[in-house]
């Protein structure tokens, strides 16, 4: 059985920024086990059928917190990543108003909901949870005699978009006790759209460790189906399909908390532990939910919307009920305007005829089942009117080719990024326990155990694995016996 | 001597307030003391020479923090307050611009700033202070190569647009670490503009306290010069001129802290407290500076400016240095442009063809002595061009009639309200101090002895006035004599 001093699971920003300070730090005779036959996790960056040189980043797509990621700073030392700042001029579009909706008709109710969903909870720390929408509800009933015609129609349509499509999630699906605390939609700076695609800044990092390690360290397709930590000298893992056997002194864990919380145990992903996760931890990880952020990609022969803008939202003013189920349910006929939308100009970004759309559950997961399925018509279905109002004009062109996003789908993430539903714990708590691990040797990472406002991010990973790999590096030198005992 | 269980000085909302609670919590034998001939003390709402039942307010203007402010709450009972939320259409012009600025030009860099500014003095809580205007200088030399040259130009100029006009105060005198806080400019909801005159709600107040109280225990033209309170068992006042003498058991005093800080005793409004008011209030108190917004009023025949928008915003592009002393030195010519102007419309708020313009120190001292001087042309000479701009129109008509607030020249007041200038204390620790007042009889109110979103506002003034009335019950029911004895 092949003994490394740590194992990280999972090839993904967080497991990588491990395996580098680890190794900068000395401790070479790490492993990187990958289920995927890819690295990146969430990062994907998907070449252009079309446009040469241009990338869709099907995941990540900006550096956030633009004052403070570590990882734009890097990028732009080392010269290598073409990034634009994508917040200029933006339009909202709305079904029922021809032209442009003037952001000077809803931002003042838009942000006093904000401010109001935050006080309440502020105020009354016990007030049971709702939705955005029911929150919604109770404010425009409480102070409907502030609003006018177009607040009444607009401000929700804004909210919605806005809180749908930065969570992933439905409005009604979503906490606004823990989506909308004061601060927590706002990033430290501005966001920076990654126009080489994000595996080029994966790769950056990559390089900093050496062509070696990575050629003998890394393994892809490398799926753990199992982890034994009852002997206290060391962990054993072993590989589906009856796989290989590895043991280790230390274990990083960066599974995304969705594949974790896995417990039937005849699903491809389940990990099976031994003993069991302890308490809180197991406890906790069923809270834990994944959102699903989408992308769809509309590749064109030309441009025939505004050149100048960075983005459109469409705003939908209907809110019907849409029966959808997790996996999308393709009986269901999704109109044009029944979701909000936010389109990127790559006109603008990249000088390509393409849009990329952000989705959102259960949307996300209902364009990547139809796509799977060959009815791009009924994806284009969706955006056409939209687009027809942005060109003004009835006539425009179909796209050449559709791609989306994988994440509903996708059987190692199921799912974006972590998000907070209704009624669900407050995150702190459960970041704060992940971040323990267990017996000090048993460890985890991933941007979801950020408790700041990198959480969700790439930076958030990286921040990650660099905490674990400096606890691993001091609980070493301290002598790792001690407080291994001392930690049972 | 006439004696009183609790002796007021100052008639503005927190005096009233304080004079309101103690009567209806049974404490009648209570006097209010104004130095002024009127009430209301930084309310002041004048009439329209030429618009019937048209006022204006030359000093509060707005119920601040719309989603709790009692004394909206009550006007909206009451049904007799005219009201309008004036954060509808508006739009920013400059000098080197032809027609509207949007905000997509700037408003991602202005956000950006002051997350800067914030995180800045959160991650180095011991860096020096410097003024917003130099903090500026600092983020847009870091971060040059992110602005393009739209943000260059136009973000500093709405920076300095609304930390002026909303702190009333130059970019190059306020703190950037005061000032810019997170949340420290975001009010708890909309704003909404009293069309009706702040008198108003100051007369709703007033009716809590019966007529006979009224008339016998608010005296006008009652300046206090002398305060002794060298006798444990009453504090002793006398009014100016070898006035009438009073004493009390308690005192509250709401003159404003600019006239505290008075050291002159030559200054008219100098008080003599005998003994000296004790450190560290006496120490701080030199920390609490006074801002000065002020309002200039333009009347005009008729409308020739777009008549939808609730508000213009000017801004200042060329950062002149202007030589304006303290009381406003009319040997400068200030030409428009020179400093960011914000225009409400009074077409829009109430049919009529004026325009009211917020001013800051220094550009409000220097409009009051013009206006004193008669040469009101001047003052015309600074917004006629931006006029010209917003109405793009070469050949508008000069004002009818041009008003200002009194606020500089004013000498109970000394300014309009509390702000932080570079290298203040942290008003936190002032306002402190002025809660517990000393020797528990002798207690501050005013809205500048309030440490919350409400500092500053009239709802301030008022839940300070209910604060000490609070406290001045609490002590006479738990008895006086002892709390006093303990104090000392």
């Amino acid at each position: 059985m092949e003994h490394k001093s740590v194992i990280i699971i999972g090839g993904g920003m967080s497991g990588i920024k491990t395996a580098i300070d680890l190794f900068h730090g000395g401790v070479e005779d790490t492993l990187i086990l990958e289920a995927r036959s890819r690295l990146g996790g969430r990062i994907l960056s998907k070449e252009s059928p079309s446009n040469n040189g241009v990338v869709y980043d099907l995941g990540a797509s900006w550096f956030h917190d633009g004052l403070k990621n570590p990882l734009f700073e890097k990028s732009k030392k080392l010269g290598n990543i073409d990034y634009y700042f994508d917040d200029g001029k933006s339009a909202f579009y709305s079904a029922t108003e021809d032209g442009i909706v003037e952001s000077w008709k809803f931002d003042a109710v838009v942000d006093e909901f904000y401010t109001y969903s935050a006080l309440t909870y502020e105020s009354d720390p016990d007030k049971q949870d709702m939705s955005i929408k029911d929150m919604w509800k109770e404010y425009s009933s409480q102070f409907n005699d502030r609003l006018n015609e177009n607040q009444r129609k607009h401000a929700p349509a804004v909210i919605r978009m806005w809180t749908e499509l930065w969570l992933g999630e439905s409005w009604d699906q979503l906490s606004a006790k823990l989506s909308l605390e004061r601060n927590s939609m706002h990033h430290l700076g501005r966001n920076i759209f990654i126009k080489s695609g994000y595996t080029k800044v994966l790769e950056n990092e990559l390089n900093e460790l050496p062509k070696s390690y990575r050629k003998a360290s890394i393994k892809l397709e490398a799926q753990v189906k199992k982890i034994d930590f009852s002997d206290p000298k060391r962990i054993k893992l072993q590989l589906s399909n009856g796989g290989k056997e590895y043991s280790c002194d230390y274990l990083v864990v960066t599974v995304p908390q969705t594949v974790l919380a896995i417990t039937e145990k005849d699903d491809p992903q389940y990990i099976e532990w031994t003993p069991k996760v302890p308490t809180p931890i197991s406890e906790l990880i069923k809270d834990l939910k994944f959102s699903s952020l989408g992308k769809v990609v509309l590749e064109f022969d030309e441009c025939f919307w505004p050149k100048d803008f960075d983005r459109f939202y469409a705003l939908t003013t209907n809110f019907p009920k849409v029966d959808v189920n997790d996996n999308g349910c393709s009986e269901t006929i999704i109109e044009a305007w029944d979701f909000p939308a936010l389109f990127l100009n790559f006109q603008a970004i990249h000088n390509v005829p393409a849009l990329v759309i952000l989705t959102q559950r259960p949307l996300s997961g209902y364009i990547e089942e139809l796509l799977q399925r060959g009815h791009s018509d009924k994806v284009w279905h969706i955006y056409k009117p939209i687009l027809e109002k942005i060109a003004k004009n009835s006539q425009i062109p179909a796209p050449t080719n559709i791609l989306c996003s994988p994440w509903n789908g996708e059987k190692y993430s199921r799912g974006s990024y972590g998000t907070s539903l209704v009624g669900a714990e407050d995150s702190a708590a459960i970041v704060e326990k992940f971040q323990q691990g267990f017996q000090n040797r048993i460890r985890f990472a991933g941007t979801e155990t950020m408790g700041d406002t990198s959480s969700g991010c790439v930076h958030g990973a990286w921040y990650s694995g660099q905490r674990e790999a400096k606890a691993i590096l001091k609980s070493m030198s301290s002598g790792e016996k001690e407080v291994l005992a001392e930690s049972r």
